[in-house]
Formats: C-alpha cells, structure tokens, sequence
C-alpha cells in the first residue's frame, strides 16, 4: 500500500523480505516482481529520479515513444502497489548491515521532517544517476530544452540528432571524445567547454581534423522556442547555431547510503554485480544505472526481473516447503487402517 | 518497410547490417536500436510464436497486465517500421556463414510459396521457444485453458494460482520436481503424467511425504468454462478437481537454422552467450528464450538492447568517421592563406 507519514509507523515492526531504493523503472519492476512472488516489500522513492526527466521513452517496447517517463513511473507505481508493494515518498539517510538484516534510516517529508528506521532481509539498490547539466543563473532556460532536443543520452536521442547542427558540451576533456561517437549520427558537432577547463593542444588538433569548431567561452543562454533549439549564445557574444545539443558532462551517483557497507566491490561509482545483479554482497543487488553496463530502461526493467527472482529463490530455498497436509493425514490413517486389518 | 511476396524482391541486392530472425519481444526491441541507430535491418517472422499465446503480460513495467502479448508484438511491429526496420512474414530455412557476410534461406508464404535468399552481416536468433502441451484428441479443448488458468510459466502466474487447487501436468518424471517449486505458490498439487511415462518408487514416496497425490491416467478433457478450469477429467473416468494448472512438459527450440553453423557453443538446446549477448560465433547473437537465463518478457527486451548496441559499436568502429567537410576546407583555406602570405 501507498505509506506516508501519516501510516508509516504501521510497518515499524514489519521485516521486509526486501526493500527496493529507488523507484524509478529498475526498482518498480524489481517491487512487481516481488509483490508477484508473494514476498513482502517495499520501494522508498525519493522523487525526480532521472527518468522523471525523460519527456519521450524513444526505445520502449511496447510504449508509445512520445511517453514521458513520469508516466511509466506513476503506472508502474499503481502496478506495484496493485500487486501488494508497499510504496513510500521518503529519503534513506544510511543503510546499516545488522548481520541476517538491515537497518534502512529514512527521512520522511522535507518540511517538519520525521525519522524512522525500517528493516529488510534483502536490499535493491535502484537509485540511478542525474546527468550533470550546465549551471546557468537562469536554470529555467536549460530545463527548457533538456529532455527535449537538448539530450543526455546518446543512445536515446542520437537518432533524433540525425545529421543536424549540434552542440556538445562537455564538462572536462575526456567528456569531449562524445563527439568522436556522436559523429555516427550527425558530422554539423560544433564543441562547448562552457569555459570550464583547457583543452590540450592534442584535442584541438583533433577537432580541427575532423572540422568540429570549438568554443571556449561560458555559454550565456540556450536559443530557441517551445523546446525547440536553435542555438547557443556564448558570453563572448558568439551565437553557435544548433537544432540540437549533447551533454556530457558526467553523472552524479546516488549511492552515498552505502558507502560504509562491508564486503561491496565498485568500479567507479558502479557496482560490480554478477548476472543476476547481485552485488559481492550477496544480501545486496544493485539495479540499471547504478551497477556496470548500458544505462538503459530496457536493462534497469530486466534487472528489476533479475534481482526479484534471485531474493524469491534465495528465501524460498530456505523455507520450510508447503505439504497439503489433508493428504497426509489421509494416508496415514489409510496405512494404519492396513496395519490393523 | 512491411515486407511480402510482391516487394520482397527490392531487398536481394540488400546487405542488411543485421536481419533478426524472430519477431517476438526480443527481436522486435533489436529491431526498434537497431533501426535507432541507423542500420539496415530486417525482422523475418514466421508467426504463433511463444508471446503472441499470452493472454495476459503480468510482470512487464508501462504495461496494463491484462494485455494480450499480440497486441505488444502488433505495437511493436508498428514501432520498429516506423523507426525504418524492415519486417517480412516469412519461415527461415537456413542460416549459411559466407565468412564476412550471411546467407538467409527463406520461404515466402505457405501455399505456392516462393523461395529466396537474402544477406546480412549479422544474424541476431530471437525465435525463442514454444511449451510442449498435452496432445488430446480436440486439442481446442487444450487452447481454452492454454494461457488462461493454464500456465506454462510459473515465474510469470505462479502468483495468480496462490493457494488454489492445482494439477501439474508433466510430461517425464524430472518435471515433476516443479511440484517442489510450485509448493511456494499453492500446496494443493495434484501431479498428471498423462499416462505418458512410470513414475519411480523414490519419486512416488517425495510426492506421497508432501502429500501430493498422482495420478497415472491420460488425460481424457479439461472441464469448466469461459477459460476457467474446474478440473480435469481422466481416461479412467476420475475428475481431478483443479481451479489452476501448470503445464512442465519441457519447450520446443526454434534452433535448426542454426544447427549447421560453425562456432556456436549449446548448453542443450540454449545458446551460451557473454553479456552482450554475443554468442561464441562473433557476427551471430541469441536473444530471450533461445539463450541461458531467464524467460521473461523483460530479459528478451534488455536482450535486443545489448545486441543491438554491441552490433551498432562493430560497425561503426569499422567506419569511417564522419567529418565536417566545410569546416576542414575552410580551415584548409585559411592556411594555405597564411602559408601565401
């Protein structure tokens, strides 16, 4: 069911066979599995995931592609909560390895904020990442068209770049070798360092061969109307003209609940995991952007799948198997019956 | 484009980047990338596959669970054309390796069918598998419960047979151990082998000790209505009372296309693939149900988004990268103008 602060102190005493953080599309498909399963969880969702963020759902089976993610995540939601997940707007401040449970610390409500401390046998770390974005005064104007043509994701939108005029800014030098995969989609890459670095004389010269100007002055504002760019005006006063833009400016991780767990493995900010998603902490399973691999819906849904069906196995194997007891008793009676005759 | 008998001849001279021979879930997101990514592919689709007998798509975030899994491939179909894939009704005879390229055998239409070859550079295997189901004189008897109350997927309907009264259908004796995972969901078990094969004394006391009784008969019909089982009436005349069933009778592998190829390693009838879904054969990858793993809905989508990409990286690290030409000659231009001066 749907908790809040009003009913949340109902679950104080509840142990959940898992918790799913995060509930964006990796963690709700994860929390339909389990409900499915007839396991008791719960998905703590702290709101403007990166998927809230995607205006169209392009590469979805299924879905239409001009979705919004906000969509998938509200049906998904009911889907869950439908099923028999519970589902709770709350912020987790630290996960704590008890031994056989975790203590999960959540904050509940941004305002007058209450504090609880919730417990599970397994937890699904689903939390994702957020792009990092260019910082404006005016962030209005940057929200106006990320998501929109201004993309994050190349394998998402670069169909969408096709051989139009666009941006790449990037947030430092390595972030400019995008373009050197970009121009599988569109050769028009004109390069923005929002003048936040320097860049080697090697780059430059790369550029140069490829025929990508690059731009080195802060950008001023993006161009253009109704999400539609068409271009970027730098503080220099350079107008870049572009119909599109790519960010790659890095991500940032949300996975600071578990930095103080023994016994996880990272490369980087990303879980390593085996292939059913479960992390070298085998009570501990890590979903989509957050663990190695492609960041895509596909493959956060099919790890929700993944990492449900490894917890149900794990706890099933451990359980006592259900007899059909009325048999039992039939045949024992049957057999003292031939004993007496 | 929709391909048939009257246009499939504007496709011979085609090296397709990729043809996927399958149009269920898995191949059909392959398709929706890989047309993303602006490569040439081809679905080819012989129909009654696996998904389009779902009646129902429980466990599949975004999606109403009472859709019918035609109506996902329907959709799904639409989407990859759209997109720019091509898609052909038609049965794969043969797949031969021509080293750098594939050479598809193919049989256009069931009645005075037409028979042709096409070519590709990559083959993705997404023909996945069919369920064995009991064979009964009227096999319509067997369709109006196929799908219905009677399951072939425990992960995906075990949840919805909770605590009823159940017959497993199985079709040798290592299928009834499904029975012992099956206890999770309900416990009310009642084992068919359809008069199909002996069960063992070991087998028979498991089976006795959990109190699930066996019955040895043939199946004579399925009894109850509008898709609702009530039972299960036997050749001996014995009605096994039953709300719910699931059928372990073991898959049929769309595989033999694949069987002459050089390099791909089984593991039975399954392909063994790395993450990508890249099979031991480099230029052949295997999707959802024909690889190892899981057979869910989920899996086969995240599947066609692995070997999609992995195919798109190949070729275009292949490539030639595209440059801004007039940027290039300007700035040759501009140099040779200075080298005047």
């Amino acid at each position: 069911m749907k908790l809040n602060s009003a009913n949340i102190e109902t679950r104080l005493d509840t142990l959940y066979d898992a918790v799913v953080i995060g509930g964006g599309m990796g963690g709700l498909s994860a929390a339909i599995y389990l409900a499915r399963y007839g396991l008791k969880c719960l998905v703590i969702e702290k709101g403007r995931g990166r998927s809230i963020w995607m205006q169209e759902t392009r590469n979805y089976l299924g879905i239409d592609p001009d979705t919004p993610g906000c969509n998938i995540v509200s049906h998904g939601t009911k889907q869950a909560v439908g099923w028999g997940a519970d589902h709770l707007r709350a912020f987790v401040e630290k996960v704590t390895d008890e031994g056989e449970t975790f203590a999960i610390d959540i904050k509940v409500g941004k305002k007058s904020s209450k504090y609880y401390t919730l417990r599970s046998k397994y937890v699904i770390a689903a939390t994702g990442v957020m792009d990092v974005l260019p910082r404006l005064d005016d962030m209005q104007n940057v929200y106006n068209y990320a998501g929109y043509t201004l993309h994050v994701c190349m394998i998402c939108d670069g169909f969408d770049m096709w051989d139009q005029k666009a941006v790449l800014i990037a947030g430092k030098e390595a972030q400019i070798n995008a373009a050197f995969v970009l121009n599988w989609f569109t050769p028009y890459i004109s390069v923005l360092t929002d003048g936040k670095f320097s860049v080697s004389a090697a780059m430059k010269a790369k550029l140069a061969e490829h025929g990508y100007p690059l731009y080195e002055s802060p950008i001023a504002r993006f161009e253009g109307e109704n999400h539609k760019m068409s271009g970027v005006t730098l503080a220099d006063g350079t107008l870049v003209e572009a119909t599109t833009g790519l960010i790659s400016m890095g991500s940032i991780y949300h996975n600071h609940y578990l930095k103080e767990i023994d016994g996880l493995t990272w490369d980087g900010e990303n879980l390593v995991t085996n292939d059913m998603t479960q992390t070298t902490h085998e009570r501990i399973f890590a979903l989509g952007d957050l663990k190695q691999g492609l960041n895509q819906v596909t493959i956060a849904v099919a790890d929700g799948t993944k990492a449900a069906t490894q917890i149900w196995r794990n706890i099933r194997r451990a359980s006592e198997p259900r007899k059909w007891e009325a048999n039992i008793e039939k045949e024992t009676i049957k057999r003292a019956a031939v004993a007496a005759r």
